[in-house]
């Protein structure tokens, strides 16, 4: 038995990942046991889950195997299921078999929060997983397949999209792409396809430059996207949704992108949450849990001005690399490091050459801001995997 | 207004195309009009249609649009479906007008007949038409990406097909290819997956050559079909089948190969029928209506033993030629010429590379049988359309 610390992982989405890669570079031979957990064998890119939903894109192209990630030399991997975290015994039990830790990084990535909306959790799909998305696309395929043999039901060429935030509104543009191609495969009439995408707030992605929301919803309004801003769905049924006034949406595919609240596993194990996330100590640990490290969608972190940062691939990837120097430093018993957010900017795709975005304290529209968004791609895919894996993954077109 | 007289010709499937393509060779200008009516402006092949419906071709190779077949200057074609025929009026009642004719030739195609097994018509799909393969592929796809997200439902990989004759035979060969790539690419463990024939008659292929048919089971058992032969199928439930003994076999998706009856609509229109067959004289005439053709799954002829000859492509395709013979004479005044049939061979495809077949008095099996196969569609295509059809859709690999 080696009395090295050990160091378990869970969840090898972007906060994971980073945090094994950055742990894999800076510890010494034999400074510690690094153990990542994994529901699947593989990494997905869940900044691009929206283009394999829609079908615009192989889901083959968002994912990469964990194999091909990190150094197996260093880090011992564990294709498994998180079942429970125990804290008080330093545990974490998982579907076939129990993990002992000295130090533990919760990545396991959010839910989907329905805010109680009846039905929703029940009828509709999320963009949330390579299984989920492959499930979206295929649900959409056989709608068409369906209506071709059931033309009185246009129901099913009703596409309901909940939610106008990021991952709503680059679904609905890449769904917008795909609908003429899926109109054309399957001999229907393009002008009987509806989408609807529906959202509460007084705006489509709330907290964005108003100038460039409006560029954006007027591009997919172009595409054919009807959008209901301020409007709340009341109830999701198995055939539609109801929304505020009571009007009902006839539809055979509802996708809820409102919301994501942190992993049940999190309070299930006695941590303080808000919306099932922990507010994080400066060094990303979980109040009174000095072992224990918490990232990404189950992170709260609040900017300079006390209000939580939302939760994006780029926030936990910053928080893995931090958590990883803060763990190396534990183990040598040195200061650990605070977390701060550096903002990159943000660009948000409209489909196929069109995005709006923010970066470097200017605004992009339109191709300048498609190209943007793909070198934002690319830079993610060098960062995790260099060179091999941006020419393996890359879309460069 | 002229008065040549007016040839109607209902259905653009094999017998219809054939009758068409005869009739613009044979008739002299302006010797009658002639008017191709058909639900789609396409014809389909659908002696293809179990592979799209297996997803291992796509359903526009399985397809040929009418007008790249017939001589628009020479046969007009009207593309609505036939509501009712009025023989009495001499008078076809289409969903969007009325067409009158002289000489009307009934090539509608077949209905799926399912010998009043409960629930059959209302759960089982059916490879019959380019939208029903589609809906077959995307149905079975579908229940791949369901089964991801609810691991316990193996009846989402369970796939039932109704009938071992020719349709089920040749499905199940390609479904059993088409298992392993869906398995990978929805990362699903094919032990899971489980295909089931079941044929009430005593044997597979009834009428085929016992020795293929062992053959051809022995070949799709190894590729993991399960059959269940002499079993018949009691009711088809929304989640599976119900089979001899009371057993049930639970299975998301049924597909009903088990046998074709004669179109609704000649019933109707007070045509004597057996099974929804006209039983036509030696011209291919109803009886006791000299200018209605009756060609293909809707006609029962009789083999010299006095049994009726099953319907196929084959038979159907020498009907049409038999028939625009007859057409022809019959304004020329000249006797009519009696139909016989020239069995050509029978071939059925088990999948990639591998058939059994009867040809030249001869039994095919194996890679030998498959290239028969391949020869027997490619001469189909340049029958129906030249060498240019052979180019665009034939398959030569």
């Amino acid at each position: 038995m080696s009395s090295i610390p050990k160091i378990v992982i869970l969840g090898a989405g972007y906060g994971g990942v980073l945090t094994s890669l950055r742990l894999q570079k800076e510890l010494n031979y034999n400074e510690a046991d690094v153990t990542l957990v994994n529901k699947h064998d593989y990494h997905y890119i869940t900044t691009h889950l929206h283009m394999p939903a829609a079908g615009t894109d192989n889901p083959e192209n968002a994912r990469v195997n964990i194999s091909k990630l990190i150094d197996e030399f260093k880090i011992d991997f564990v294709k498994s299921t998180v079942v429970q975290i125990r804290p008080q015994d330093r545990k974490v039990i998982l579907e076939d078999g129990t993990l002992s830790y000295d130090y533990l990084v919760i990545a396991l990535g959010g839910e989907p929060e329905t805010f109680g909306i009846p039905g929703m959790a029940e009828h509709a799909m999320n963009i949330r997983s390579i299984n989920s998305v492959r499930l979206i696309r295929e649900h959409i395929e056989y709608q068409f397949a369906r209506f071709k043999r059931e033309p009185h039901r246009t129901d099913y060429l009703t596409f309901v999209v909940g939610g106008a935030g990021f991952t709503g509104i680059e679904f609905v543009g890449e769904l917008s792409d795909r609908i003429p191609e899926l109109c054309k495969q399957f001999d229907v009439d393009p002008s009987l396809v509806k989408i609807y995408n529906i959202e509460a707030a007084p705006t489509a992605l709330p907290g964005f430059d108003p100038e460039l929301v409006q560029y954006a919803m007027e591009v997919l309004q172009k595409k054919g996207v009807t959008f209901r801003i301020g409007t709340a769905i009341k109830e999701c049924k198995p055939d539609g949704v109801i929304v505020g006034d009571g009007e009902e949406i006839k539809a055979a595919t509802v996708i809820w992108t409102g919301g994501i609240r942190g992993n049940r596993l999190i309070e299930e194990a006695g941590f303080e949450t808000m919306r099932g996330r922990v507010k994080v100590d400066e060094f990303l640990r979980a109040p009174g849990h000095d072992n224990v490290f918490v990232l990404g969608d189950n992170s709260l972190v609040f900017n300079p001005e006390g209000r939580p940062y939302p939760p994006t691939a780029q926030i936990a990837m910053q928080e893995g690399v931090n958590c990883a120097h803060n763990l190396v430093a534990s183990i040598r018993n040195q200061s650990l490091k605070p977390f701060t957010f550096q903002s990159k900017g943000t660009v948000a795709s409209l489909g196929k050459g069109e995005a709006i975005g923010i970066a470097f304290g200017k605004k992009y529209k339109g191709r300048v801001a498609a190209w943007l968004k793909k070198a934002i791609d690319l830079r993610y895919l060098f960062i995790i995997g260099g060179i091999p894996l941006v020419l393996r993954k890359g879309k460069f077109l």
